[in-house]
């Protein structure tokens, strides 16, 4: 039995030690011979410092997996059995001006969502279409669990345009369903949610507890007070009128749609203060991290990691390998081809439902059509993610004018049109498909 | 033979005029034996004007068509042919404050976009209910055309819960093909536009002339300055770019969800200036208008109802009964049920499309997906659409909060329910479902 | 803890001994305080023997589990958490004669296909219905697990005009994983097969042995021998090129599609014989089989009833019902509303699909449109249950006749009268909505 | 002005007086500079004598018209405004075998429905893709009237696997319209028919007179003895009962559906005596008629053309030509692109429904979901259609016996086999895709 080969493409970023956290646990179920952590030349100290790291917490843990740390993705991709996506094109610096660019327009400016999603998304699509292209060649059996946001975009953009197979990974619906864990005092296992939406755009339509239907109790718990949110996103309280009227539970990133001014003034109010925008912190928070990491004692997660804001992230996407490996028919909450799942949307959309994982891929339970009160915003969002993955493939400029026209955090031709230029000058460098 | 009924809902208006001389006009396709014009006790003293008016043009024509003006619905109704709907509940008054109240809170203030128009479904739609009831019982076979605003959403209540024959109409498509007319230089006649989207949400998605498409062009003379707006919409231009990546015709309506906050400020400062809001204009041009009813001698359409912006209302109301009962098979552009007219929107939906119109009704030319660039604007104004008629039914607050929440132009949960909270309180008196 | 009510209508069937030995064995999982036997009149004397039989083997297993056996419909769904329904109206004798009728015009003569499943569904939607309005009086919160064939139009029926819980089973999918874990020499458990269509009208369009596609394993070895079939359905040979370019499983019951010919000789045949068609073979076997029963010395399921063709059944039956006590998220084969699950099948369709089985009810696993070598076939027989439904809650002559000339084993509308005629005069007894 | 250039691929064929006295009719409307009649070698002698029969009728006409006849395919497509494909590979002698290989099996034999259509379809396919490939190349902006039987599956070939503008016409919709009207001794103008279903498969679900539905009235004198059927298949009335329950009026094709045994018993008897298949009557017919058109003095459409089953075949096509040069939006039955029309059929695939047929082509106006009645046999043969057109394209013998299988006249997989081996071996000259 020789086991399997894992490649982080990205695997310099700070996450790292936290996945492979979650492989040390899961060993007694996934037999990995291989870890190849890939990163790129500007990347290439922090990949250093994260694969010293990783080799002391496999040590420790007394397994024999191998952790190589290189620059060549040909050889990070050949043979993978599995290969994950957790780049990001620019780095936090260019995640900057993705926050500080809408802001000039007094519009929100958020690493995934809105405008800042929008460029986070054009800079990642060429580069993802050329990852998938050596996939294709050297991995074609591979599965590919993208974790590269705009999650639900970029993992439409492959399964539109590539013959790799992809799913669509966030740690957002585990939290989630940890959370309501939480709320009500249970193991995470007795929880069940029925997710509907895109991603960083899902509802929990009815938690269960045991089978029983606890969503006006989870509801009542938010209002009182009880949290349900992200370490980047504001934990802003819901309107009581709202809430008990939707009868389902928002994602944390709802907060910019249905909170829309208030985020924004936060982010103007961090943005001119010494704080800076989400991007500036973190950017301090991962300077301090790679100094921990550096320590030739340490060989574990180090506790700090957890401000970092991906709780869970390890947990989703070890479980969900497993899953696929050990084929275990399990309800993961991932990002899949709609395939009429969700009634009204194409069949070729990514939506973020509950599926059920076997090693044959992620089939998605039913849902229907969608109740009106979530279905106008998904469809709209949803038509601005098939209009910006056609302007990321094509470098189209009109595309990428209607994909932000169409963004429902835009509030105007004259606003999108400003933005776009913006974002277009500001990333130049990183967009090849513009520059003609 | 005894010639056709047609009743007026709200026949004192101050367009009556407009569509008698549209009857006039048609004489020799339609041999209308009566027309009865009804309005409600406030109205009695605009009705008699208008009314002495009507009697007045039709003996000018040498025509023996009865004009009867009374306060009797069920007279009114009972054994019509035709019934075209055309009141407003409130009066221009209630426009008024439809227009000031969301100015308050930095949104558009209009008729019947945005929270204006919910408003005005608000008040509307128990009174059609009531008037529908009083259809079925009294003149089951007639055919309502349907004016009254926001007339796709007031359609498609009629449409889901009344067993009432109606087609909702609109002068907005058919002054868009007399434009386009206007611009080339030709016949309307010659002109064919695909049209699809709502009511006051509709794209011409090709222009035609003689069969040849000249969508480049018309979007060519209109970056040059040809004007495609009404008379209650301010004239802004539109973007160059924009116009061009659309590749399609907006209608005037359309301005409010591209430009924003260039129509937000203009209506700012009219609501501030003595020019005042466009509900408060029309007040003034309606005395004015009256008062030239009221001379006795004038036996014709007067030039001043020009200004007053229902352009070829008369012209899209006369025709389309005519095609009706001339069983002409000819096309128009009216609101129907989409029964998969456009993909992705509820069989039961009421969607603006090109119709081919013959004695049994309105079938809609077959559209399917829409384009990612209109279909999210459709799909989520619809979906507001379809919780404003359910909370104009029930007076349920909860799913008027998601209505607004859902609109496009309501930027977030917390203005929704300031909005919501004045609304109601404002039009207490013409909500009574909301009463309780 | 008071334990579980299980009802079962029908209770006197020769098949109530397979039922009470799986509850027994699974025990450890469901704490069953009561199981009420329920029969008619003219089952009394076969239900008294049932009901001991079922005594001594709740007696042997040293359970206190109560079994009454009674008459009265209303005391025995009062209450229940669950109900079985698996009554035949008519007896064997009806079926007989559905079996017979067809023959007499050469047209395949089946108890649950074709013309004889169609007298069978005229008998007994009226009685589902009365029993179905006890329910939603008496036990609105049970499970219906309806076991009446046939048992997917009759599931339709429930689902269509009654607010009663109800998920169709049959055994036919778990037979078909159980025989293809045989062939592979395998515990079921390590099989998955991918179901899509009808209840009896089901392929396996994809077999999975631990998560490997094995169809083509499967297929080779059915082509060699391997039998896939059930008791009442001869084991003819599946065409070779055939079943290679059907690449998926055919259900037994397929074969009276794709073998019409072959078959209806072979029931011919028998009809003329001392055999006697699959009904009166059984009427035999039943006879044999309550001797056995009667036997105060048996207090177990005896080996004899084997031969009677329910295998997997109970099997079937308690796993589901666990499934949904247990909230176990669990895939079962069980007949549900389609919601779009299969393309181009009405939303209030019932499919017989893969599902995710909770505490709440039955998910379907997303299927999407069918391959047109299984989406034809499927379609039209869905056409003839949809009349069928219709005609068996109406009586209307007409309904029922279109359903019998759109069933794709009836050769033309002449035999289709014929075949109507027959039915309602030989089953007038039975059918109080054709009386008037 | 230049005038039109139409081509007519099988130019040769015993129609084509009937449309070139269809365009002398339309000279009016229609200025054609010149008609290319092509045929292919074998049917040289018959292509000249029906070329100077044209040249005959043009000159008589005083028309400038040119004639030409030619076997140079490139010449006859190049710069053609208008295209009519009317062609049949292997000529009656193939129809003969169509009708007889089926009879062997107790099938209908039939030139376009079940097995017949089938074998016609696999010699056509390889030929309409090669003429497609010259039309992309020479003449890329004609429109393509395909007459070319089956009608239906063949324009969904072109229109899923080629880029040319094609359009189905049948002249069996026109001839219903045209029945109804002689039914009720009124011109043929007054009168508007749904259609809906498929090429030979079509429905009219509602018949209007000055747009009052007279269904009722035309099924009663169908009852009463009033015919609406085609020359080549034989006139048996309709059963009461299932007329009336229908409620539509089925195309003269459906007897094949509906009275499946008594039309095969026909064919059976006219195949074993002297009269012989209709390919083999028509032969006579057609000898005789080249007869007439070769008499020198004959210059204009022979009385006995009538005989030959094409009645309306010129007016369907010229009218259609006419309507789509003269922009007309008038109503036409065509066949074309699904794309919702009908709902539950694939997007692409064809169906014969009303269209607005303009300048651009023809649109389809909107049905929604069919009544099961007549969904499932549309479903089922739609699907029989994409396997046959799949099949057609690659020469992949499961596709084609997947076709075979699914077609509702062929009773299982075994007669399934012999009719395609049969089918292959029979005309494998014609059939190069089946040849390797």
């Amino acid at each position: 039995m020789k086991g399997l080969k894992v490649s982080v493409i990205g695997g310099g970023s700070s996450y790292t030690p936290e996945l492979i956290d979650g492989f040390i646990k899961r060993v007694h179920e996934l037999p990995i011979r291989e870890i190849h952590l890939l990163d790129i030349e500007e990347g290439e100290n922090k990949l250093e410092i994260v694969g010293e790291l990783a080799r002391r917490m496999i040590k420790k843990a007394g397994l024999s997996t191998k952790i190589i740390s290189s620059l060549d993705r040909r050889e990070a991709i050949r043979g993978s059995d599995f290969i994950m996506t957790q780049f990001r094109v620019g780095g936090l610096k260019a995640r900057a001006r993705d926050e500080r660019i809408p802001l000039k327009y007094n519009v929100i400016g958020q690493e995934t969502t809105g405008p800042g999603g929008f460029a986070k998304a054009m800079r990642t699509i060429p580069v993802i279409m050329d990852i998938c292209r050596d996939i294709e060649e050297l991995a074609p059996n591979s599965w590919v669990i993208n974790f590269t946001n705009p999650a639900g975009l970029i993992t439409e953009a492959i399964l539109k345009h590539t013959k790799v197979k992809a799913i669509g990974l966030c740690n957002v619906p585990i939290g989630m369903v940890k959370m309501a864990a939480d709320i009500l005092g249970v193991d995470s296992s007795r929880i069940k949610v029925d997710f509907a939406g895109l991603n960083h755009l899902v509802w929990g339509r009815k938690v269960y507890l045991d089978g029983e239907n606890v969503t006006d109790r989870i509801i009542d718990k938010l209002l009182d007070g009880a949290s349900l949110t992200m370490k980047n996103i504001p934990d802003l309280k819901w309107d009581k009128d709202f809430l008990k009227s939707l009868n389902m539970i928002p994602c944390p990133y709802h907060r910019y749609y249905y909170m829309t001014d208030e985020l924004l003034s936060e982010e103007i109010e961090a943005a001119n203060s010494e704080k800076g925008t989400r991007a500036e912190q973190v950017q301090r928070l991962e300077k301090e991290l790679f100094e921990v990491y550096k320590n030739p004692n340490l060989d574990e997660k180090p506790k700090q990691l957890e401000k970092r804001g991906g709780a869970y992230y390890s947990d989703a996407a070890v479980s969900l390998i497993s899953a696929i490996y050990n084929d275990k028919k399990e309800m993961h909450i991932v990002n899949v081809r709609n395939n009429g799942t969700i009634k009204g949307l194409s069949d070729d959309a990514v939506v973020e439902v509950n599926c059920i994982i076997d090693r044959t891929g992620a089939y998605p339970i039913n849902i229907g059509k969608l109740w009106s009160g979530i279905d106008g915003l998904t469809s709209v969002v949803k038509a601005y993610e098939e209009l910006a993955i056609e302007a990321g493939l094509t470098g189209d400029y009109n595309k990428a004018l209607q994909a932000l026209v169409t963004h429902p955090l835009v509030p105007s031709v004259k606003i999108a049109k400003q933005l776009l230029d913006d974002i277009i000058r500001e990333n130049i460098k990183y967009l090849p498909q513009f520059k003609s």
